[in-house]
């Protein structure tokens, strides 16, 4: 069955099952797992941040209930009527103005803060375990990739080794994205953008038969998704290259275990085989940063406290070192540091030593 | 001549200049226009922000010059040898690290921090007439383009109209983009990446003969030198689509005018005859969104006074009046709230109208 198929499906099931209790009548009421910090944790076997198993019930008849229960129904409404029938894609902020309404002969509004229709959303994403892009909800638009990868998006073939200095700017929404051929063995995923540029103009994705993608910071859900399917469907590694520096280190987390606000779609988000390329602080020496550390600042140190803390870096042997060579050095270490050694010392020396040795941290 | 030859050949020439002044027994030095705020001002003529002529020597025996005298010499040298001569681009962090270096038998770096090498590189953009870009200095990359426009760009060759829903991601540096096909007639700029992907998703390019370009937020330098080079090269108008708030009209006076920080390349990057499609104040009654007001904060009405004071908005009744309805309402609207009146109401009616009938504010 198509995706979009799919999704109607059950939201016309979930319309059914508040009909079927409605001629029954009984009090109207859907149940979800919570989403709140205490029914959040690391999952050791699944080796992700998930939502643990305490439900939550939003009934209709509860005065406590009613205007979340009735705005998580609308939102489903408005989304099967505007987005999935129409074919249509749109954002959070869009959704929220489309919601937005006064109840007839009252001056009650359906929403008043994007956080209500958000918080719908998050609703059926769990109610129904699907993405909020399944929806035809959006994230936030970020990121460029290049590679021998070619594509299918809409009518469109779209070749990822034939886009120039630009690349192909990563859709919000990569779902409906088809992959038809691939000529990659693993993919770059880079935090910087200047770091992408330099390792395009070197077609380090040819040389190194790779893709190489950039989030400009923090990856966006599309990124994050769009990794996974490569990981899953062309059966690639994901190598993660990010600054020396608990920014960095929190980036590949994310990308790897999931995050705590998003714990609820985990197993559609994080990519458990994803693995550290660098900068680590054994490269301080190897590659003679010496005269690059950056003195770590006081909001530095705290990130770095709660990171080395999180379950799943504390019990590490590899990722304790990691944290002890930071605090000893109390400092930090950019990527474009190893320009240093010169413009193309990254994508003819570094990674490509680092990537044949396996010299990943993990 | 190619632009690179003409680059290093202004490289040469200013070598020579401090060769002869050395060869003469005399002091080396050169001079360039003042950067700092009392040498900038907005010229009625052009208007645009522009550098006044305060001109400023920098003397190598003047010892509160030599730092600086010799950071703007060396990046010279290392732009010379290390971009221009292998074709290679590059970033401001990058370039910072590859000037790094302590001077031999001293304990002086050459830099210590970025500014100093950002410093040298607006030097030599003024004593060269050059921008950053011509010495192969990339700016943050960031945006997204879509239209019936056909670009070569090194070997490939790129069809903005068939990229799917991701588009082309813009480059950092956009001077060597050659423009090959156009079936364009106009370039509509989009603050927001959520509302390019409603239009791209309409094929509001197709349907309105235009490019649909975004810059998620306010525009980098790549965006903007794309936007000149369309308005220029191709004689296309530019209509910029932002929120009826400070930061929104702000992107617009920075594509139009120019900025204080940038005053001296503002004939590289600034576009006269760029034009504001909204929204604005009037849209609020015309399009019925009185219901998505959204009250000013103190920073926001901070911002709005900076704004309205700026010699080119100060005396135009237009603006004053966008500005009275702003203070009145106290509230500020955003593109999204379109949505309320239906999904594709902006690709549909909004636009169309707004650009059939020349609405534009100036």
């Amino acid at each position: 069955m198509k995706k979009d198929d799919e999704v109607e499906l059950k939201i016309r099931n979930l319309g059914n099952e508040i009909m079927n209790l409605l001629n029954e009548e009984r009090a109207p009421y859907f149940s979800i797992p919570m989403r709140n910090l205490s029914n959040v944790e690391f999952d050791n076997d699944k080796e992700k941040i998930m939502i643990k198993d305490k439900i939550l019930k939003r009934n209709f008849l509860n005065v406590a209930h009613t205007r979340k229960f009735t705005q998580t129904l609308f939102s489903a409404s408005i989304i099967y009527e505007h987005l999935l029938k129409t074919g249509k894609t749109t954002s959070l902020r869009d959704l929220f103005y489309m919601m937005k309404r006064t109840i007839p002969n009252t001056k009650i509004n359906l929403v008043d803060e994007q956080i209500e229709s958000n918080s719908a959303v998050e609703d059926l994403e769990l109610l129904m375990d699907v993405l909020r892009e399944n929806l035809h909800i959006n994230a936030k638009k970020k990121g460029s990739v290049a590679g021998e990868v070619i594509v299918k998006d809409g009518d469109d073939i779209i070749d990822w080794s034939k886009l120039g200095s630009g690349g192909w700017a990563v859709p919000s929404n990569v779902e409906d994205i088809v992959f038809k051929e691939s000529n990659a063995e693993f993919v770059l995923f880079v935090e910087k953008d200047a770091v992408w540029n330099r390792l395009n103009e070197d077609k380090f994705w040819k040389k190194n038969k790779c893709i190489i993608l950039e989030s400009g910071g923090q990856a966006t859900r599309g990124v994050r998704r769009l990794l996974q399917r490569l990981n899953k469907e062309l059966s690639l590694p994901i190598y993660v290259l990010v600054d020396f520096d608990p920014w960095g280190i929190y980036i590949y987390s994310v990308l790897k275990y999931g995050s705590i606000s998003l714990a609820y779609i985990s197993d559609l988000l994080s990519i458990k085989d994803a693995k550290f390329v660098g900068l680590n602080g054994n490269d301080i020496k190897r590659y003679r940063l010496e005269k690059h550390l950056i003195k770590l600042k006081d909001l530095d140190i705290k990130r770095m406290k709660e990171i080395e803390n999180y379950p799943w870096f504390k019990n590490k042997k590899q990722w304790k070192e990691q944290f002890e060579i930071m605090k000893n050095l109390n400092a930090k270490v950019e990527i474009e540091a190893l320009s240093s050694n010169g413009i193309s010392f990254i994508s003819e020396k570094y990674l490509p030593e680092k990537i044949s040795n396996k010299d990943f941290l993990d």
